[in-house]
């Protein structure tokens, strides 16, 4: 990303400095009073029906057997990777965890399982040669998030059995995102193999440990895989996909991101270049805090809620008809009122409701200020000129948005707006990622659910980001995070997977969890 | 101040809330294309001339014979004053300070010498009864700024006497802020009582313990005192006036000030109220700190230099013929570029230069972010959507604007432009203080400065502020703070006055800053 700088055009710039306000103001107005944001609709009544697809017949008997009867060992298993740290932030287990996953794929049998070294934190390769026609891409994260030990009832790397109103649940961070998903799917793995000797498909791990941190070295295992890993049918990530109610949620794709630091200093603007200065001198000299302000105010409109770089929406493709029929059987969950109480949000912006709220939820862009600081910030009233002013900035990405495109164009607004002195120092960015619902492999895993009884609900995307354009853009793959289990926490205290279930409850244990994971295996290899 | 926000009017309030951002834009339009900012211009070729003053005739051998004879003694009571400290912002010595400083008063033969409790620090009151027909009000301020001892040379409280390449200096937090002068000042007083039995003025002492504090609690002794302060001839304040080189400068106001926070939350704007939530909400959720940014931009021009409220120039009273005097003074040793390069500033807001810059620095009014923060300001790419953003603002006053109409300015404007939810915090807020130059105080202290051969320099007024007003305005009386002597280091390590200076140096030591304040006491008798 940081070579984007170099690729800007200035060709269209506006020069602001002899015309002054009254250009920048026009500019200013006509870029709020004709915001080339797109407005969605839904045009079918059509929704997508995933209990319309037949449920999977095929049945596994002696493995289903098997992992209950080693159902004692296989906590154990989940257990032992819980109690190892990982955390990614503060390369705590980092290598230790990396040789156990590794390790562990060793000792299933897979004929490759290699750490491999990255600029950051080491990523883990492994291949299963099942002789079989298809193989199945796993993308696995080993790294957790760090933890705050005081504010945990039971120790974050002891993994106790806790008892809980859902039922038993393993307490550990990373029990749910994603050690514990993860393990029992390799639980499902060694059952398969301890009873059929061999799995039903091929199997390729991609495993990264910085996925906490923004998977930045995660292109460099691609990098070496890539030929490899397009010969697979699709890509999967096993995740707890239940709610405490049971049902299911999937969703098919992500947002991309674009993130970025915009900094105003003194010493580019004609304001104090060395320190701050006495805030008097604000008379003569410029000031980097007003300069950071008034970039970051062109590029939205007054309320904050609609962009106004020139060209921003421009490149947005509206729902098709697919994503449609996805969004109309959302919409009958779909709930304001209540999304906004957990939120603790009073409206959204233009007061939008119902389908109008969640095309505009998952469907369009956003421009977001995470954090803004310049100056004196403590108790009382100190007076100065500060020399610098920052702000970090995102925008959520969606399709066919490009991060160095979007880069650009508030690059070339910012010019033409008379803010060349303003810095934009790039983060990270990737672009979206988007799996359509017919996918075989998606109907295939729908049909797994649905064996399982717990038809799921689908999403074209989440409003959040991940990396995923990896496998749905660069190795032109559909992917698929889901499968029956609940837990949460997750960047939290006192994060947990349920591991049994308490009696009557619609949520999977880890037995049951596993069971899906071979059910699925063999429904996608045939 | 705190009550400044229910003066406020709500009747010219523009509504934008369904004709949104076209109306909002068009209102910006208008304030950027017209911003009543006035021009101002010197249009006189006429010069203050402080060298055309007679100098004071008066000679006092005796008085001066003392001062020479008692050097000693009079060094020894400046270092008492400097070896107490007095620290306000951290409540360090203020009550001994108070009681040092009454306790001096009635040893030099005050009638009336007492501590006035206020809502803070106390002040102290003093009155000298010389049975004079001219009395002289003295404000003093006994508290000093808070130090770090390891970044001194000598204890800060230690007050040892160190040589200089300027001479001898004691070296003290508060040597030339401001207790050197003022205990120079009263060891004058000393010496003429000693030797003529009585002063030949009354004295009002009005002295504060919160100066370095935004002298919030002064106004309480005007309250008690007001009356009888009314009825002196001019107020004084002692002061090293004094550079390196030994010329003297002299200013005649001070600009006023109004201070600030300006806030928005999520709670008030339909953002998250609670606490910040997951940045991916931004498509939904309104962004506190995006209505910080957009109300702050909608203050200022562009490039932060202009301010856009409507009529907020309006008061502004241009430089009178008499300050243009002084300033077209002024402007013969006014140099840009020594200015900037010690700032650390490449060029002037507007490319201002000499008469211009000058009149801009003095004259005009600004308006100030002194710092900005909202969301996660740390390491790396957090994605947030923030619950509350917050700036600290400024604007100095100068003729005639009045801090409570500046506010309400604001306030309308930001209500006006669609930020009613964007709540101003008041913190602090006093006008300007002005002295005219033909006051006859000020005649008379230039007569004494021309007999010890340093004819001054003369500003109309500091571009910094202090609440002057409370004797210019509220008392009506001409206020001029000054004296021989020079000192360094005000809210800095190494702090110093100097004592001894070097042989043929053209800065007054002690006894002749003393012999200055003698002189300058039967100059304002007469």
């Amino acid at each position: 990303m940081t070579k984007l700088m170099t690729k800007l055009t200035r060709r269209d710039v506006l020069h602001t400095g002899a015309l002054g306000l009254a250009a920048a103001a026009v500019a200013a107005h006509a870029a709020e009073a004709a915001p080339d944001r797109k407005k969605f609709q839904i045009t079918t009544k059509e929704k997508f029906d995933a209990a319309a697809i037949a449920p999977y017949r095929g049945t596994h008997p002696a493995v289903y057997r098997h992992i209950d009867a080693n159902l004692d060992a296989h906590i154990a298993e989940l257990r032992r990777w819980l109690r190892q740290p990982s955390i990614s932030a503060q390369n705590v287990g980092i290598t230790e965890m990396a040789a156990m996953l590794r390790d562990d794929l060793r000792g299933l049998g897979f004929r490759e399982a290699e750490i491999v070294p990255t600029k950051g934190h080491p990523c883990v390769w492994g291949y299963y040669d099942a002789g079989a026609a298809k193989t199945l891409l796993v993308y696995m994260m080993y790294d957790v998030q760090p933890v705050e030990p005081a504010d945990w009832r039971s120790a974050p790397f002891e993994a106790n059995l806790v008892d809980s109103p859902l039922g038993t649940v393993v307490m550990a961070r990373g029990a749910s995102n994603q050690k514990g998903p993860e393990r029992a799917f390799l639980n499902a793995l060694s059952s398969i193999i301890a009873v059929e000797k061999k799995l039903p498909v091929n199997l390729m791990i991609a495993a990264e440990g910085e996925e906490e941190l923004g998977s930045m070295h995660l292109p460099e295992l691609f990098d070496k895989y890539e030929s490899r890993m397009r010969t697979a049918t699709g890509a999967f990530f096993p995740f707890n996909s239940q709610g405490t109610d049971g049902n299911v949620n999937l969703t098919l794709g992500v947002k991309g991101i674009l993130y970025f630091e915009l900094e105003a200093t003194g010493a580019t603007s004609g304001g104090p270049s060395r320190a701050e200065i006495h805030g008097s001198f604000k008379a003569l000299a410029d000031s980097p805090v007003w300069r950071l302000v008034q970039a970051l105010a062109c590029l939205t409109s007054k309320d904050g809620n609609t962009i106004t770089v020139p060209g921003y929406y421009d490149p947005i493709r509206p729902p098709n008809m697919e994503e449609q029929r996805l969004l109309n059987a959302m919409l009958d969950k779909w709930n304001d009122a209540q999304l906004r109480s957990a939120l603790g949000v009073e409206r959204w912006v233009d007061d939008l409701e119902g389908e109008q709220a969640l095309l505009r939820y998952l469907c369009d862009t956003t421009l977001n200020i995470n954090g803004i600081w310049g100056g004196y910030t403590g108790e009382g009233g100190k007076t100065i000129l500060p020399h610098k002013a920052t702000a970090k900035v995102d925008s959520r990405l969606v399709p066919n948005q490009k991060p160095d495109e979007a880069l650009a164009m508030i690059r070339r607004h910012l010019d033409a707006s008379g803010f060349r002195d303003v810095v934009i120092r790039p983060m990270s960015g990737y672009p979206p990622a988007q799996t359509s619902v017919n996918a075989p492999m998606v109907r295939t895993v729908i049909s797994v659910f649905n064996k399982h009884q717990r038809t799921p609900s689908l999403s074209p995307r989440l409003a959040g980001s991940a990396p995923y354009y990896l496998f749905t853009e660069r190795l032109g793959l559909p992917m698929m995070l889901g499968g029956m289990g609940h837990g949460s926490g997750a960047h939290a205290p006192n994060e947990y997977m349920l591991v049994h279930p308490r009696e009557g409850s619609r949520v999977a244990g880890l037995a049951e969890i596993e069971k899906f994971y071979v059910d699925m295996m063999y429904a996608l290899a045939s």
